[in-house]
């Protein structure tokens, strides 16, 4: 009996090659598995089972792992506010930890003797796949053709024509990655510095002109409710991106560290993220302490780039997660948003745990609780130890 | 001889009671002095001028600060990407900094053996006038006739107008305080969560429609020329500001912690410091590695509060400062940014310091420097001690 | 009917002075509590109630927080491997911020309209009861007489005696005070900042001389047995104590930074606390990945200050200490220790948890887990960027 | 004429078999150099030398950078208190970084094509040469012939042998590594978890058994006096490794993470590195502000593991020392300790800058700077936030 291999599958050019490769060149009993995060429509997934078949593999899986992806990834990242150097919401970062840790999940559960990934020896996806697998699955052998290969483009479409499977040649002018998070673009501008996406290469086209209010109910910092109805975390990012990328909020260009060190450009549209966040972080400045916002933002920061370079399974990040849901004790309440072409403003909040009560005085208006004198005798001491300083160095 | 008093004056309500009150009321021999750092026109200096030695002050002098607000401060919040909770530049804060700073300079010059500001005892403002005056000049005893006193408005016009001096009983709708590095707004939206400020609330109104592109040329961190003129810092913010602003660039609300406790929410207008900023961090993504853009954030988020909070004479905040100036080595050459209304994009960079060369293997593609089996050894590593925790853990 | 006031009583000539006090010149019924946070004997606490019931006071009573104490406050010390400034336990810090918590809720309880404490104005301790009752009973109104009145030692002794009782006026060379989690010793050299306590200064003599092994057993970070015995964490600090602090381990001074901004240094005794840190770590550093131990240092090095400075109530220690406990999952096994007159050392730990496991590669052996070729392909990523940065920057 | 290799040469088994290798199996011309850093005698170098001519090398030089080592290194560690996991002066980690960068020089001096190191597959320090010799000449290639080739000790002698090199066969049963900042001993016990090291695995015997009492001067953070005698750090480091060290002082085991992922532990003694990290720490507990003392943990903690990790040349060192440095501007003052068998104590300070200054009021006793209303009021605005917080959750 041949041994098994799992493929992990999308049914681009790179995945196509790898599923005739492992099973006529290396003699192996493919087993192909696509991981939907929330970006594959049905058909898409319908499509990709069929060329998996098609490619002769002996059995192909399609594993929803969205709600999850939601639970166990996006959910923190929410509550951290995380948005990679203050722009990226690691759309895609987080998304290939997510599928890496399903593809050895059922690597394990089929008992497969390898596992496959398309990955070339270029990005960040290679030691995300490659890693996870060896933290999870370190019995389980990794191959990885396309690496190893350094096949051209041309050379695998040679390469599938000579197997009986054709593939149309052309490629398309920008990379697409799509998931509910997010969706990246790459292309010949992303590959320079100084230029940004031209109009056509955003995947939603921006075609809608009205201004228009939208209502975001958190609670525990989940995004449970849009405009009154609640309808769960996964459908509020849902119907928000539906909603506002048509506005063309949320598009940018990231410049960012990869995990082996070069620098990388990519485009994105994330309307549905970047508004969650700011959503999110406005409600948070309300009722949250000083030290609660600042220690969630160095907690964050970390947790997103260590997620980032696929660090998801250190323990380190479950430590964190404690830190991030306690923190949301109070986070619960409304988020007032008007969205509005290529932008969106947070208009305000609603919170019973809303710390800017008039009840303990306004900010700029006298107050009954504490008086003038109060704060004196505070200024004095808290600048107490600096004033000291001054004085023993003659400054 | 009477005592000699320096008072901060503004030429508004509450400066102008206290003028007439430290000369009739105690008998100070009153030296107004108001510091400029960049909001006042020479007009509105020489107003307040007139309308000092019209309250009968013994001296008035304008204290011109703009450049060392710029050396001292605004240049390393720059290097730092300074925005308080990722929204607000600290237009008023450090303003406060540089004005409290100056005052006592300058009483200390003309030997004052006391200092007046005229703040109430609900802001910030009290705090950090009362701490550097504390810590800057120990021996000089402070004044503050409004929080002391407890006056509502309309007492202190009766007080101005039993002392012969006339004042214009309205309020303006809106409280703003102008500087270089932004401008704030009060109003009744402000002392809400739920509502943001109207069209008409903002100083600057929004007359821009054009698309324009601009560019910014960083040396060491510092913004020294715009569109290919060599002005100098000060110079480009003035005039982005001037270019930006009528684009409504730059409007926000932030809700943040005051030093005093409370939560206090301010809307402000300011296109030149976010875009300044975000042009900054995105040239200083390609040129710093990984860690001197993520220690930067954890130190610079310091800096920022530290500042806010008044603390701007700890010496803390020159050993950051050091940091920062070091980490600027390499941060010089051009952003390309495009106005639009409301919104701006970065659009990209050039400098001989962008580590993002494709002499070097570039993103997604396959490079001649490493191997694809050096980065599968890379992976191994990497994760080699969460591999070893989750086989000891059986995880 | 008189008003209530509950005083923090420990029986000192200062709260003795506010229990007559209180009564006479005020006239409120008063309500004297001891808080026992494991520093008094039951010998102490009867002499403690006898000399309330002298003074007069309407009820007196005592109220062991020892457990809730551990529980609440030394529990997450031990998992923070909390020394301040590498230094000092926070042996009487986290102590006031239990007793001022149980004071508060006593107040509560009984209904008082006042509750009084016997802190001077130069202290720590005003600033941590005052915070404390402010944050828990904010309706209940402060009183502090000897801050207040600021009386000498002898106008106190003279005022206990012409109401009738008597105070022994010669002053202990040293003051003391003795809790679960450390004793503190101030004294005339403690003053000053070039001098060190002599031998009579510390409570307990050196008199043990013999070298001794023992074996502390942690479970889920918690010290839960003493050699072999399980006697749960309080018993096992307490017993350690007895054992260790008659070596003279765990003396040390402590200069740090008070609440108030002033310098403030402290002899202090703490084997106990000491030791189990010490052990704890190193149990730590075999169990715990390399990024759990960094991040433990912040986020505890900021709990311990935060803690020292009384803000204990802040939501943050919530968050942090919901880290802290999360990052305890594999923190169990045994250490084992030798002791000698005043120093002592970890020996060694045995744990299941052990990453050090020989199955994986030794350190400084070969190992069949990994090759000499991932290594090199590693060093090669590893060292990618800061390579590039090399070049780019022609260093 | 055969290409060059630089070769990383200690004299011991596996560099010697490597510079036969190098000139015998691979053809090229070897140049030995061996770089001091404080470990090496006059007259160990010289038998280093004969042994390299010997061997048959080409060149042999020895290169002293003892100095370069504490101006580029050390100076920086102490500035920032650098124990590794609260325990390890770091003492091989700097010395391998500041070797293998001394040897990257030469190597371009003298124009070689090649570098070669005889570490194994299994330790730190194969990443450090690796890595340093990656980054700083790129273009000169990588031999390690130990690590390639996976030979046995025995090997390695029989190989020798077979060219006509004698070597003792017989190993030590600690190896130690000298160097100015410390020794380290590894032995059967260190490959264990459970196990401290016996008495005779110590290089330096423990004779001393009198109490002596001296003092360290520091200027601006450097140690260059010691009891008087103003000798510079390099002495300093020197002679009072040479009186402390035989009191048995700066013993202890570390267990920390290998950059490799595993975890490794070592035995070392550095009587003089911790000696002064505890002295140098005492002094700027006097003298830095609370801030200054809380940021220069984070950033060091991060210097010393990046340090360890091989990443000195990472340009985010450079900015942290220049924040060390700028900290350390009032870091003068002498340092009194008491050294006794295997334990030392800093009795106290003496310092123009120190900030525990009778002149401002006595911690624990009353004071005329400020008085205790400001400090009432002070606790009030201190604990506001948290107050609110509790009120507005009903906590």
């Amino acid at each position: 009996m041949n041994k098994k291999v799992v493929l992990a599958f999308s049914g681009g050019l790179d995945t196509s090659f790898c599923a005739i490769y492992l099973a006529q060149d290396m003699g192996l009993e493919v087993h192909s598995v696509v991981v939907n995060t929330g970006g594959f429509s049905e058909e898409e997934l319908k499509q990709i089972e069929s060329r998996a078949y098609e490619l002769g593999v002996v059995s192909h899986a399609a594993v929803d792992e969205t709600q999850n992806y939601y639970n166990d990834s996006i959910k923190y990242l929410i509550f951290g506010n995380v948005l990679k150097n203050a722009t990226y919401p690691l759309s895609v970062s987080a998304e290939r930890v997510c599928q890496a840790t399903a593809i050895a999940t059922y690597a394990k559960k089929i008992g497969a003797q390898y596992v496959a990934h398309g990955s070339t020896g270029a990005g960040n996806d290679q030691v995300r796949f490659d890693m996870i697998f060896n933290i999870l699955i370190p019995d389980v052998e990794i191959i990885t053709p396309i690496r190893d290969l350094k096949l051209s483009r041309q050379s695998e479409i040679d390469y599938l024509h000579n197997h009986g499977v054709t593939y149309n040649a052309e490629k398309a002018k920008y990379s697409i990655n799509k998931g509910i998070w997010g969706t990246s673009v790459g292309g010949k501008e992303t590959l320079t510095s100084h230029e940004t996406l031209p109009e056509e290469a955003w995947p939603t086209p921006a075609t809608s002109t009205e201004s228009k209010r939208i209502t975001i109910e958190f609670e525990n910092g989940e995004p449970v409710a849009l405009n009154g109805e609640r309808i769960g975390p996964v459908k509020v990012i849902q119907q928000l991106q539906a909603i506002a990328q048509p506005y063309g909020i949320g598009r940018d260009i990231h410049i960012g560290d990869t995990i082996i060190g070069i620098k990388g450009r990519v485009g994105f549209e994330a309307a549905a993220p970047v508004i969650l966040i700011k959503a999110h972080h406005t409600l948070e400045k309300h009722v949250l302490t000083k030290w609660q916002l600042s220690w969630k933002d160095q907690l964050s920061s970390f947790y997103g780039n260590w997620m980032h370079e696929g660090q998801f399974h250190d323990p380190i990040m479950r430590d964190i997660e404690a830190f991030l849901l306690s923190s949301q004790e109070t986070v619960s309440g409304k988020v007032f948003i008007e969205l509005n072409p290529y932008r969106f403003n947070v208009i305000g909040i609603e919170s019973t745990h809303d710390l800017m009560s008039s009840k303990f005085g306004s900010y700029g208006e006298m107050n009954n609780t504490w008086t003038g004198e109060d704060v004196k005798g505070f200024s004095k001491i808290f600048g107490n130890q600096v004033m000291i300083w001054h004085k023993v160095n003659q400054k």
